[in-house]
Parts: C-alpha cells; sequence; structure tokens
C-alpha cells in the first residue's frame, strides 16, 4: 500500500481511538484497506437484547462507523468525516461469539461517498448475515477531524 | 388508560430490563403511552464518536428501542417484537447532556407496524433535533417475548 | 411572500417544466412555499399496479420531485438541485381519484436538505396516508438548472 | 429450472403484464430466475428529469418491480406480494439509451423477503451503476395476486 494510504490509515486508528462510544462497546478495528474498514465486537451481556442476542443497536453502531472509516480512508488529510445517514436491513437473530462489521465504498464522489456494509455474527467458527446497511457518508473538507490538526 | 394498556406497559418496562445493552448506555424509558415511546440517555465520555458529542450510534440505538416499545405496546400480550428495518438521518451533531428519542407509531397494521421518531439533544434546557427515523417494526404472533411466558 | 421566493418559485415551476417524465404522469405542483411543495397525479389506468391501485412507483416519483422542489426553493438561484437518496414505507393501498405528495424541508444545510413527505390518496374527498418518506438533498452550488443560464 | 419455479414465473409475467404503470414507462421484464428479476426500460423524452437524463422515478419504479417480482418468484403459488419499503440511492446520472433494473433476494423469510437491486445504464454498450436499493418485500399468504385466482 502506499504512502499516502499509511497516512490515511494511521488517521482512521487514530480518529477511531477517540471515539468513547467503540472503546464502551469493546469494538475494534480489524482490517482496513482504501475504501474497505472491517470492526469486531465481542460478545458479552452488556451487548444484548431481550432475548439475548447481539442488540440491533451494537450491529448498526459497528457498520456505521466501519462505512465511516471505509469513506474516510479515501478523504484528503485536511478533512473530517460525517455519516449522513444510513438504512440498514436486520435478517437474522445475531447469534454468536462475535460480531462483524465489513463496509466498502460503493462510489466515492467528491463531497459524499455511498457505503454498504454486512454484518455477520460468528458462531462456532460459521458466520451467518444478521445485517445490511446502505449509507451516504460526506467529506467535511478543510475541518480536519482530529482536534490537534484543526 | 385501560387495564390493558397497563399490562402492555409493564410488559414493555419488563422487556427494556432485559436489554444489557440498553443498560450499559444508561438508556431509560421516561414516557411511554398507547403507540408512543420515549427514552433517554445521559452524557458521558463512553458515549462519544471522536469530537466528543453523542455517537450516533447511540441515537440510533435509542431511537430503534423508541420504536420498537412503542409498536410493541399496541401488540397482543402472546406476542414478541422485532426490528426489520430502519433508515436514520443524522442532521445535526448531538452536542448535550441529554440525548431523548421520542418515537410514534405512524400505522398500525396487524403484522408490521411503521413508526418514526425524533432524537433531540438537550443543552442548557434547550432542545435540538438531531436525528429523525423511519422504520418497520414485526409482531411475531404467539411467540410471548419474555422467557417465563415463552 | 419576498421577490426573492418569488424568483425562486419561477425556477421551480421552470424546472418541473422540463420534466418529461412528470408530464408523462400528468404530475402538477399544486402548491409551493419556502421549504414545501405540493404536487399531484389524477388517477388513470397508466399509472396502477397490477390490483388497480396507484403503482408505488408513483407515489415514489412525486414524493420525491416534491422532496427536490420543496429543497430547491430555499437553494440559491446560481445553483442545482439533486436527489441523494430516499426511503419510502407504503403504509396503505393508494386507492382513489388523486395522489397527493406534501414534501417539507426539515433541515437545510447548506449542501444538503433533510426532506420529509406525506403521500396520500383521496377517495370520495377523504385522504388516506398511503406512504412517508425521508430524503436527502444535494444542492449543487455555482451550476444553475436551467440549461440556458449554464 | 423446475417446473415449480415454470409456473411461478408464468404467475410473475401475468402479474407484471397488469400493471399499468410498467407499460406506460415501456419496461420489459428480461431475466428471471428463483430469486432474481431483471427489468428494461429504453430511453424516451417521457422518461427525463429536467437535464434530460432519465428521472430517479423511473429507476427507483424498475428496481422497486425488479424486488417484488425476484421476491414473488420464491412465494407459493397462492400470496400475493407488496412492497413494504424501500431505500434507494442515486450514485450517478442515468444516461444511457437503456436502463436496467438487476434485483436479487438477500434474505427470503416466510413473511418477508429482503431484497437488493442495482441500476444501470447502458450508454454506447457501456453499463454505469446509477442506483442502488435495498427492500423490504411482504408476502400475503392465502391471497392470490390474480384476481381470477382470488
Amino acid at each position: 500500500m502506499s504512502n499516502e494510504f499509511s497516512e490515511r490509515e494511521a488517521r482512521v486508528r487514530e480518529s477511531f481511538s477517540r471515539q468513547g462510544f467503540m472503546r464502551h462497546l469493546g469494538a475494534e478495528v480489524t482490517a482496513l484497506a482504501p475504501g474497505e474498514c472491517e470492526i469486531r465486537v465481542p460478545y458479552r451481556k452488556e451487548m444484548t437484547q431481550q432475548h439475548g442476542y447481539f442488540h440491533a443497536g451494537v450491529a448498526a453502531a459497528i457498520a456505521d462507523s466501519a462505512c465511516g472509516y471505509a469513506a474516510y480512508g479515501l478523504m484528503p488529510v485536511t478533512s473530517s468525516v460525517l455519516t449522513v445517514e444510513y438504512k440498514i436491513n436486520l435478517v437474522a437473530p445475531a447469534a454468536g461469539e462475535t460480531l462483524i462489521a465489513r463496509a466498502r465504498v460503493l462510489r466515492s464522489g467528491k463531497t459524499l461517498k455511498i457505503c454498504a456494509a454486512d454484518v455477520v455474527a460468528v458462531k462456532d467458527g460459521k458466520e451467518t448475515l444478521c445485517a445490511t446497511t446502505l449509507s451516504t457518508i460526506m467529506a467535511m473538507h478543510d475541518k480536519a477531524d482530529s482536534p490537534s490538526k484543526t
């Protein structure tokens, strides 16, 4: 990967580390490439809905962050990233030891990036699709994401 | 309110109390009426995105739960509730001491309920609209939500 | 209404008149105010789905155009308008003599406007909600909509 | 393909033929398989938005019908089909001689089918992605789609 992407990757990881909510979820960025991002969350009781599965809110949150950072990896270093909107379909109960969101940029415009993410639950090593999202991410140009760089 | 709704309200509160994720967020049901539900979360660092505002994932999670429970309040006692899908538009940074999701059922079909929720941030007593959602909630008939009643 | 809005209204009507598809539907702009737009379509066989009701595609198309023009009425004269995305929930069969989409801008940012529209069917003078939408509209600055003004 | 699918295919084509709106668009079903459907519309002035491209309403309408019929092909013969909701992202101007929607069922539940469709414009033989959708389709059991079979 190019130096330019290394710089962007560092920026993604630094931004992610400032998200108190992702830390509160126990979420980690487990893969990153230009226009792609994967985020994982291990199962624990704090992640559940009323039947003991992962809460849809966890799936939505990591899918949203994965889309945002997949898009952010394609943005100039001087910009920051913002989710405009997304839609999620919950297609199966999220039962398993780990929840994984995998996002990719479908269309990369200058201001807006259109992204999709799939969320799978891993149970006994087998992945099941739980949710799928479609989202619109915006680049805020000339407004660096990190407070120290503003 | 009728006895029938009292029973449904008790059921909503009992189901909510089993959501480990809502507890992990510090979320509370602060109003409940037939076809309506309000959920609040106080601000803390664990709720933040990279700029220190409430993370969109928190707004989405409480909007989703509020829609689900607004709909659940209209369902027969023998049914359980499931979010099919939702869409969220994030319209302003969620800056404030408290985040409030207010949901209402727009259309109550037998199997599907269409709901909308607004999410506002309260700062110095003033509410600002941060997000708005549109969602589809499903009644699973003859499948009680509580494990003890299954 | 101000002169400025009159100019914007004229621009909306001129842009609408260039939409061959709206003409093909028999659609008309029946109300216009800053941040609001109403579009109507009379019933005919060419508008139907397989059961003889208005096709969801007609509801979606006039809701989309109504959102776009509600937003466009708030944009500078030198800009053009683009739908980024929308979501529609179809809540009842669209049975009636006329279909009406009523759109309003929920949040007017510089680049993006978030809009909502309700679609009602009118039968024997009574309105029934058939569909509701949530959409993201973009202003293309310094790119006039009309070819003669480009 | 099995006899059972042949029967379902015939039912899809018969239902499509009753959609006055699809005929008004000049739309045709050009491919059909279990859980998949392709619909095409040739360009003409009646299909345009204000800049002469295909109107987003045409893209949305054929994507919606393609999703509905992709799902319908998996439903029992005694059921009818209904779009609950969809979301569409418009990712590029729809410029070309033909617009094609290709839909596939992502998850086939008993009552609900979750579908995705891509819409491409074909210009000088080259396809460009214009729109992508995510939708929820419902089976109405024991309610045949064709009036003659009700």
